[in-house]
């Protein structure tokens, strides 16, 4: 037994689909078949129009909320946002989580068995791309009947996932909630995950992408790709503010072992990561954030691309959030502004960078809420 | 024959001096003797009062201005700088450069052969903090009859060096030019300085630091280092405004190779230092950093730190260096105004980063000119 909030989802499973039906990506490659684990939240009404589609980021999956019944401190990782009576409401909505095609909880990726070879996929699984996903979602969608989700919504990565089905399908879904996100990665977002990348492709244990045949992982490398991305998730407050130059010991040992708070932490957060999360899919997920472009195909100019959403948006940004910073949000707003499209648009206030779009803050729940609560079913 | 410009300082060659007595390093290790590697521009006075020491930074070495005869294209960091008419003048200066000790181009560092072992010093080189810098940097003055420094100068570390000469030896300096510099690392700065050294400590070419002796170097650590840094020295405008989202070859290839410039451009980086620079070194030298810290001793106070330092005081930061910011730089001029100092502070705009100070800016030169043509000598 264990003690839960009185609004949490409580024990949930996930599920799986299979996909029979041939997928032509983006890159050109075709996935014959493919499955995708998700779980669900609430229930779908008769009418099939009460369902939200949760798309996550970079290392997330479709764990969104609830615990596992044989491990009850498995909370899902916006857990704190979709429940009972909390912002993203389960009495109400029919409430998806799906981990993305590529990706390392089950869902197909670079992980599974290829069925032409009866191995691994490794470097051989295909590069994907949120248009890929928007793919991906409808035929999910298809599958449970629903012809338009009420709404989709996603915070980092999940938050341009959310924006490219509001583009590729725009008649299928209702809503969009994009959050601490960007229409595209500047060339500094690039060149952190490059360098994330080539900690994993330089890893001796990499093999090419082939280190399961190897009975290797690229550790190293993985962990040193989260590490940097931890520190542009925080803001440089927010470390400030938790870390300052606290040591571990008390004293300079004047060596090369951790010596400040800051270290440890990071250390701790890298090797967590390295043995639960796998090297190829991190690579293709950086990759994902990397094509995310929507304004490419129309010279650069993001409010052509917008011009085919039909939606109403809902689009939060943080002060303190540098990896995707509210000017980008702003960028965004206004290219659905010039398309005359109905849009709200907060910058919430708070010191935790882009993490704090996974944060517990009363003000960013309530515009959620007060967003949520006006969509009608 | 080569071109250069009139006011150039024209080819200039490496001295070397030795010192026997030993140093007691604030580790507590002690240096039973070492060499500082250094040049010189311009003419020491009768009077010894118009020397200028400049101090480098982490990468950095003695070479800031001129050419060598016998590799024109070697032109000094800081040549735009220092030269017959420049801001730093040399018709009126005595400028040195020297070498830090720890480093990598001449003085004794982990690559010099340690006398007691007849072998490189490797892992066994002690790590060396801005106070044994400074320790140095008085020697070095004794030996040349130069009882009083007419100025120290440095941007980033080069500024801590210089602000800790100021707080360790007050007497011995006039003037302090403190550029792009803080009054210690942040949280987020020793962060990054982590993954740079966890990138080279975990490299399987290291070998506890001991590489010399197994014929390797870990080439990848110190590759990804300096790409990591690359990111932190340029702003997120300048990177858009060089690369933003160009492509290397016009169209995606979706793989791992090279596809946006900026890739191109970090993995350029990152080869070239890590064929010249010692991993060793690197990781001293970002210690350097962490370690800089005057107000430690003064329960953080910074202002009560700042009391034992006599001389008149530069401090210069710049609009878009997110590594130094102004924010750090205003710190600084705080404490130094709370102890009655003489302080001139500009905050200088700038698009290029914290490599602002390394720059070309006609504004920041004349801020430097102006202030070192005011010094008497």
């Amino acid at each position: 037994m264990f003690m839960q909030d009185s609004d949490s989802i409580g024990i949930v499973s996930a599920r799986r689909v299979h996909f029979d039906t041939p997928l032509s990506l983006k890159s050109r490659a075709v996935l014959d078949s493919y499955e995708l684990v998700y779980e669900t939240y609430g229930e779908l009404n008769p009418e099939r129009s009460n369902a939200i589609l949760v798309c996550h980021a970079l290392s997330g999956n479709h764990h969104v909320a609830g615990v596992y019944a044989d491990n009850p401190k498995n909370t899902g990782w916006w857990n704190n946002m979709i429940g009972p009576g909390k912002p993203i409401d389960t009495r109400k909505f029919f409430v998806i989580g799906i981990n993305n095609l590529g990706g390392c909880h089950g869902s197909t990726g670079p992980i599974s068995i290829n069925n032409r070879t009866g191995k691994r996929y490794g470097p051989d699984f295909p590069l994907v791309t949120t248009s890929d996903w928007a793919k991906t979602y409808v035929r999910f969608a298809d599958q449970f009947g629903i012809d338009c989700f009420a709404a989709i919504i996603g915070g980092s990565l999940g938050g341009m996932s959310a924006m490219q089905l509001a583009l590729d399908a725009p008649e299928r879904v209702r809503h969009v909630a994009v959050i601490a996100a960007s229409a595209r990665l500047t060339a500094q977002n690039i060149a952190f995950n490059d360098v994330a990348r080539q900690a994993i492709l330089t890893d001796p244990d990499f093999h090419g992408g082939d280190y399961y045949s190897h009975g290797t992982h690229p550790r190293r490398g993985l962990r040193l790709a989260r590490m940097l991305g931890h520190i542009t998730y925080l803001s440089d407050d927010s470390m400030a503010s938790k870390f300052g130059r606290e040591l571990r010991n008390g004293s300079l040992a004047f060596n090369y072992d951790v010596e400040f708070q800051i270290e440890s932490y990071l250390h701790y957060q890298g090797d967590k990561f390295a043995d639960l999360f796998d090297a190829n899919t991190y690579l293709l997920m950086t990759k994902a954030l990397d094509y995310f472009d929507p304004a490419q195909d129309y010279d650069g100019n993001l409010s052509a691309a917008f011009a085919r959403a039909q939606a109403d948006f809902l689009v939060l940004s943080f002060t303190s959030d540098w990896r995707f910073s509210p000017e980008r949000s702003r960028e965004i707003v206004k290219a659905l502004l010039d398309n005359k499209l109905n849009v709200s648009y907060a910058e919430i206030p708070s010191t935790y960078g882009h993490d704090s779009f996974l944060m517990q803050d009363d003000y960013y729940h309530q515009l959620v809420r007060a967003y949520m609560d006006n969509i009608s079913i």
